[in-house]
């Protein structure tokens, strides 16, 4: 049974906390200290987790390494997934770069770009190869997660190129539409949003400090 | 009344759909329609827009124009809100660069740098000051809101700066936990969760193929 996209979303933030206070030396936790440090309700919390077959035991709690176990399992983190990223202008270089990104199971596999100027350079240890031969590229490195960091409108035929070579799932920071087949699941970053949203809270403060 | 944070949390995705819709030259939408387009279902959408004091009209739906102008006034996005980037590395070079932040109503008013090989420099238009002067730069530019895309060692220390200094809103791309005082809203920006969402979907297609 597949979980809820909602629950889905929610076990790498769990994941993320269990991690740092597993490194704060924490070994317990009970379901109440947990959902407040992740940020939902209790209930929510010993729902998402009972879908995994994970109930804590009264009075102790949840145990962290094991619950750590059981979510990077469903996860799928430990599998060290090929990535390509597409794309190696600065939003390409510092995903690149990113820790969080090995440290989470995922190996960046080849970099793509279509600059004569980059192609061959050496960024974080991996050659930039070029877009003409990404086809190539995905068929070597079996990379079934592409992360699109190209300008918006070369995403389209980035995004067509690799669904027909067998990428399955697309993380784009690109903003425009993508039309993908069925079956071809795209997350979208948008770095604007999250402005957004903080605006809102400012913009209710400047609206209590003037009435 | 303010909203609710998940209500808040969709009012971006709700104006950029609105947008994309402008764009193409649709003038009204259904609810349903509109409801698809975001991703959220009809009532849930009916009832965040009523929140906004926003109904539509029966038979003909909600009027693009003037929703995107109510949402807009509701984000505060016509306020070229300016916006301090912390940290100019590759990450703080894209964000410089990200045109969806002053499409949607942001200002880079400072990059802010410790490397002197950086400072002086003009990255986008904008000259990047030392981080030694940080809390002149947040005086001179008034600038509410902070974007942190420093090392996560130094996060913290750039936090207890800022705050001090009248920020009361940050959006952070260091994968480390930051404490800040009430009333100081904090947006994580995790890049490798995204990934760990599609790793899910990923693994689940593995096993069917196998099963």
């Amino acid at each position: 049974m597949g979980l809820s996209p909602t629950t889905v979303s929610r076990l790498p933030v769990y994941l993320r906390e269990l991690e740092l206070l597993s490194q704060a030396g924490v070994e317990t936790i009970s379901s109440t200290g947990l959902a407040e440090v992740v940020g939902v309700t209790p209930s929510q919390l010993r729902k998402d987790l009972s879908h995994l077959g994970s109930y804590g035991t009264r009075g102790v709690g949840y145990h962290i390494a094991g619950l750590q176990a059981q979510i990077g399992r469903e996860l799928g983190t430990a599998r060290g997934w090929p990535v390509v990223i597409i794309g190696v202008g600065n939003l390409g270089r510092a995903l690149a770069g990113y820790a969080g990104f090995s440290s989470r199971g995922f190996r960046i596999a080849a970099l793509v770009d279509p600059d004569p100027a980059v192609i061959g350079t050496v960024v974080h240890g991996v050659e930039v190869s070029d877009l003409a031969e990404l086809e190539a590229v995905i068929t070597r490195t079996k990379a079934t997660i592409a992360v699109l960091a190209t300008p918006p409108a070369a995403a389209q035929s980035v995004v067509d190129r690799v669904v027909h070579q067998g990428v399955t799932s697309i993380l784009t920071f690109a903003a425009t539409v993508l039309a993908v087949p069925d079956g071809v699941i795209v997350r979208k970053v948008d770095l604007g949003q999250e402005l957004q949203i903080l605006a809102y809270y400012e913009q209710r403060k400047s609206e209590e400090v003037v009435r």
